[in-house]
């Protein structure tokens, strides 16, 4: 049985045919074919004017982005196999990367899964659906994990805002097995404990393993501060590769309390001190007594969610960088990332440029760090790349 | 005494304010300040109209561009102590980097000394001058880096085109000491023959260096193909770590000759085969033979020199990265480059990306490689930035 069809407008089927996966609502001709007819998750197939068929997407009527391509071929079938598919070429693509089972399995519409992000934790996996189509196929994605992978648990991480706008509720639960206690994961030659139900988002980020990586090479007999350290993956590998001392700054108790926990799972809570404190705070106290870090690691949360806060968190990022910059030794390095999608490698760059202007430093920027390869950005679709880390030293103005 | 002033034109120093270092002969208030009344080389006081200073530069007046700032103070000194103290700063950023002194000491813009790039060959230095105002300093320039290192050689690899535009003679000779017979280099593990004065540009290329890292976590157990091997700078890291066999393609003979020094160096030559021949004629016929590589390097030298050539040089990437897919395993990896600063990311992704749809396949594009931290980019600066480098994946269509 053939899916029913939705038409694009003229020339609208431009952003399928360069690779993107997304239609916008008002890129459908709805007079031809109304949006209205169908139920939120159907299948359909996305034509342009012309007739030429584009591909098997679901639909979501009542949201902006009314479908999202899960294949160019017109006639998906959407059951177990597709997702056993789709979960086999991601899965090859991350045991070429690693030799352990650590890392985001899927993420989203890179591994032509849009709505979906698995993150693995060795026999553990963290789900998060974001999109009515992939929330009513979720037995079928169940059955393909299960089949595959045999987890021990399997958690449904599904608090993100993203599933208000496309009308579903906020859950996180344990829907297969049983979470072994502690759960702990390896990264860059350390190790973690991991709380996913209780922590942020799946319970971990990996999407900056590769910097962290870097940054381990730069550390020995180091001062190094690390702000919004959250569980400690900058700080603890810092620590291990020869740091003299690693401060580690956070807000939140139960951030650091895990902290404090994995720099004793490493064996370096001796060079190591966790301070609880908004970060604003903690650098303005640090530039009055005259403090000085020969590394500084500036990773905050995403500061702009949506674009419309993009003025107030471009306000944020430049005060913070700004204050890091006065803490910062002579020769030092500032590690300064930023996952906000709406905040632009630019807009880093001018905010780090401008800050060092300000206190007539140069910066000399020798690395910049990204997604690693279990979070592949589609340069066909700008959304899948959110993350950047400029690696900076510091010297006198030229 | 105070240099002599060049004025800018009213707006006409938006660019250094933002961080450029280049002044371009049309935005100067030549009325004002004639160009013809300096000779090339001299040092100039640049002036926004309002009569603020933007710095000290050195001039040409018969180049387009016609002045590059060496400070952003107006009453620089560029002798000894000037050229001691940028290199110093260079040296401290590369010792943050790398263990052992092999890496590219001093990139141009980015260190503060545009037209002079040098590498560190150990106790060897190989020196590229590209414009006048580094030219007639160069005594300056000598005796910094022979007080700095106490080399056992200086090269001057003079041989760039790019000093044409500055009226400047090509050269390549031994200024200082001499070279050691053989010279050996340390890179990712693997030791290599250079060749300087033979060689291409200062005779070898540091710039990919971290890729080729990334590349060797790859070839465990693969068949690696290595396009434009050169002397074998991927192709010999990926078969110490246990590539089952490593096939270098060039055209030329001297580079094959010393790729094969370099495998027997590192004992791998039972793993390696050498193969000179035309790119094109190579991958043409390995088709023709259904020949299948589970990974393929794809690094040509700079196929687009200048802007006019962007037509022909975009085609010849095309061609390339279009054949290299098409003797690619199923889930295999494409490691594809351009050193062609004409030719942007967005350029060779698109090249990428059509090309695996011509032939019905998906690229997952897992990492991003760019030059390495002893060639930092200077955002404000874009033409600091030449290099590309796209690991993907290929698999079936989405």
């Amino acid at each position: 049985m053939a899916h029913d069809e939705i038409h694009l407008k003229k020339n609208e089927d431009k952003r399928l045919r360069q690779g993107h996966l997304w239609v916008f609502s008002n890129e459908v001709d709805t007079n031809r074919t109304p949006l209205d007819q169908f139920a939120a998750g159907d299948l359909v197939q996305v034509k342009a004017s012309d007739g030429k068929v584009m591909g098997t997407a679901y639909i979501n009527p009542q949201s902006l982005i009314c479908a999202r391509l899960l294949s160019r071929k017109g006639n998906l079938k959407c059951g177990v196999n597709f997702f056993k598919e789709r979960l086999t070429t991601a899965l090859a693509l991350r045991e070429k990367l690693f030799d352990k089972p650590y890392y985001r399995l899927v993420y989203g519409e890179s591994d032509g899964l849009p709505g979906l992000v698995i993150d693995r934790f060795g026999s553990v996996l963290s789900v998060q659906i974001t999109t009515v189509g992939i929330e009513i196929r979720k037995d079928s994605l169940i059955a393909a994990l299960v089949e595959l992978f045999s987890p021990t648990a399997i958690v449904m991480k599904n608090d993100s805002s993203q599933r208000e706008l496309e009308g579903l509720d906020l859950e996180s639960c344990i829907i297969h097995g049983e979470l072994p206690d502690p759960l702990i994961i390896e990264e860059n030659g350390a190790k973690f404990k991991v709380d996913i139900l209780g922590g942020q988002k799946t319970g971990w980020f990996y999407d900056h393993r590769s910097s962290r990586a870097l940054l381990a090479t730069l550390t020995k007999s180091q001062r190094v501060l690390d702000l919004f350290s959250y569980t400690g993956a900058w700080g603890i590998p810092a620590a291990l590769n020869g740091a003299n001392e690693v401060v580690c700054v956070d807000a939140s108790e139960s951030a650091l309390a895990l902290a404090t926990d994995n720099a004793m799972l490493n064996g370096v809570a001796d060079n190591m001190q966790f301070i609880r404190s908004d970060v604003f705070d903690f650098l303005k106290q640090a530039r009055q007594e005259g403090q000085l870090y020969d590394i500084i690691v500036l990773d905050p949360p995403a500061l702009i969610k949506r674009k419309k806060d993009f003025k107030q968190g471009y306000e944020a990022y430049r005060r913070l960088n700004h204050l890091a910059l006065q803490v910062l030794a002579k020769h030092g390095i500032l590690v300064s990332a930023s996952c906000s999608y709406h905040l632009s490698a630019e807009n880093l760059h001018e905010i780090l440029r401008s800050s060092g202007r300000h206190i007539d430093r140069h910066l000399t920027f020798f690395a910049y760090g990204g997604q690693g390869g279990d979070h592949p950005i589609d340069p066909a679709i700008p959304e899948t790349a959110y993350l950047k880390t400029f690696f900076c030293t510091v010297s006198a103005s030229l």
